[in-house]
């Protein structure tokens, strides 16, 4: 009998990418989700274009963090590169996302960083979420996916933010990426995005001037969910 | 044999609770509903965080209207102290509810009262919904949910308007809450609000000069529903 | 045993009634539709305010032209009277639809024709959707439904439209009315005002200068559907 | 024991016709797919009229690249003549459709190419998608559908682009069509089309001055999913 070393983030990956239709954040196979196991170092991810609904655990793809497959018969995603330059840099994630969803995607594509008009932004990340500019004509031309790695990377660093303090950002001209502690909550980050992209969307039709959320209010609802002193969950 | 005097609001709060995600109302875990017994001055409020899919009626906890909980092994939402204050302070409410719904969000972040466009907005209330401005950083920094029960009621004091003349409010930087004699009424109400916010929206959208719901239009839709001589419904 | 001489008209009014929450066109009870048998000088109309999960054929109520209420124990819809100021006036008509559909209603608060901008629009009538102006206070503070059938009926007349060339009208302030030649097809007549509504909200978002549709295609889409020639259906 | 030579080709467009509604592309019958079989010099196509959930494979007609019924007992879409004239002149397609899916509509009355904003669009084609000007008021009296089977053809043609590196278009005051070599990719087309009209449609409120896709990611996306080197999918 052959032990499958990898069965537990398959099956990981494989209900978390089958959230993304669920949750309303893809169209065909515009989207993927990988889960990792930092102990094997190795991440379990989407096969490149094959529908959700012929998805199972067995054809998520094992990779390692320089983007190598392990195991498994089929293509990854083509992000893969980009998910294993965050999983190489960033130790303490186990999941990251990507989608077109299209809220997100609108903001990445008119260049602007998603800004935090409430508290449903701010239960969640206490700045903007971040739209990384299109990367330069030699990054593309070059690796791409791996380089779309780097420009995630780059960005955070030049507002000074850490990837533990706003799980969430924008790839200008393309679309979003999120991570979080395992695949889960990267999924569930993708879509907190997407509502977050849209409140904000209708917030400056309906008040053109609207104003940001207060900083009394962003230091308290982050405080609430994620401070020392959280009351939010059991 | 243990008789659970509190089971009858445990199933009112839970069947409303679960007619906020049928509702498009929620996403993941952002709202809750109450169901209040007066007689025994305690409400049954949703847990904190918990999703909506692992709800049952035993897992509502039981509060009392300061706050308090008398019965519960799980902690109760993070806003309970604002539907303490409520019922605390209007004696004829029986239910609450706060959701994050996407377009009543989007006015409170724009920190605005949803204008009366037209009947559907006059079929339930004469006024505009009041939007709350955010509370004073003092008010936030002690005890933030105890203090938004009191904002919602000093926003209405100040319009000169009564609980049971409007069951709806914004609150400013947040998002809405609605109240009503049980905790359906209060939940209709909240997607009532949902819709006048949609509407009221693309009103604007068409045509950034609409003039507001006649007056002679507020007295008749507001009579046919809610007057002594009403003859809506049977 | 007891013949039920209008159990036909109740069975269309039933299924008529149903497809609203379907079609996505109400939200709880804000809507109606009824189904006339003009033989025998009534029409079965939906009861006031009762939930469309708990409809069945026989709750619907039977009323004649004049709006008196011929068999049912329910209160029949609170716009009855417009319903019946219809039939009583259109001789060819055998359903009536009312709904607070979102988008055909912002544009009836907008207080705007709905202008007539595509081929989706000019497959079902030549003209701009009208929108009556908002009831005088006289009219409102009298028999308001019933006024409310005559200023439809007033409004397509100052067009010089009859209600065979355009079977939707806006009533400002408040919402759509659409008719047919049956229950059955003033339903899909809501629909296709609804969509069509959305279009052109969309549409001038996109280009605040679009065009018209033009003449000669006003004319070929609608011969095609309605003309003496037409070619398209069975 | 009578053979059906067509029945691959029913079969093929009955379930990509019944793709349409799944996908939210078209109210009641607002939609037409067709699949070739060129060998036969072929189609088979939508009978007109007809609700989608009373079709099935045998009911689609047969139809030549001329517009003549070949088989069937019930009259073609019709728009039958557009898709006779698309095989006809483009010997590389298998699949035509047309529907009237609410962005892509919006987007054809405001008359505008649907801009190339970013690597959603870019997936597809390196090109804005056209709209074709609405036809002269000759080419409509005459025989219209199978003019706008040349106005689409010469819209590209005065563009300077081929039917294979853009499958889709807009028809001015009219709706979209697409193609593909089947009929499933031109729906696939087709919902793609629908997507970034409406990502485009928010990405000009978000930001109006939003910059197109950058020439070096137009390159890139379209090779990785289409160029001799592509990597996407299996």
């Amino acid at each position: 009998m052959i032990v499958n070393p990898y069965q537990h983030i398959q099956e990981e990956a494989y209900a978390a990418n089958m959230q993304l239709p669920e949750l309303g954040l893809v169209l065909f196979t515009f989207g993927n989700v990988s889960a990792a196991d930092r102990s094997l170092g190795v991440f379990a991810i989407k096969p490149s274009g094959v529908p959700y609904k012929d998805l199972s655990p067995d054809k998520m793809v094992i990779v390692d963090f320089d983007g190598k497959t392990v195991q498994g018969n089929l293509r990854p995603s083509s992000d893969t590169l980009t998910h294993a330059v965050l999983y190489k840099h960033w130790e303490k994630i186990g999941g990251v996302v990507h989608t077109h969803s299209v809220y997100g995607t609108a903001w990445a594509q008119a260049q602007r960083d998603i800004i935090n008009y409430g508290t449903t932004h701010g239960d969640h990340t206490t700045v903007d979420i971040p739209c990384a500019p299109p990367m330069s004509d030699e990054m593309i031309a070059g690796d791409y996916e791996y380089q779309t790695g780097f420009q995630i990377m780059n960005c955070l660093a030049e507002r000074g933010l850490s990837y533990e303090e706003c799980e969430m950002i924008l790839v200008g001209n393309h679309a979003p990426f999120t991570w979080g502690k395992n695949a889960d909550k990267a999924v569930y980050n993708s879509a907190v995005l997407e509502t977050v992209a849209k409140m904000a969307t209708l917030t400056e039709q309906i008040n053109p001037n609207a104003p940001r959320l207060k900083d009394a209010l962003i230091k308290k609802h982050y405080e609430r969910k994620h401070g020392p002193h959280s009351y939010y969950g059991q």
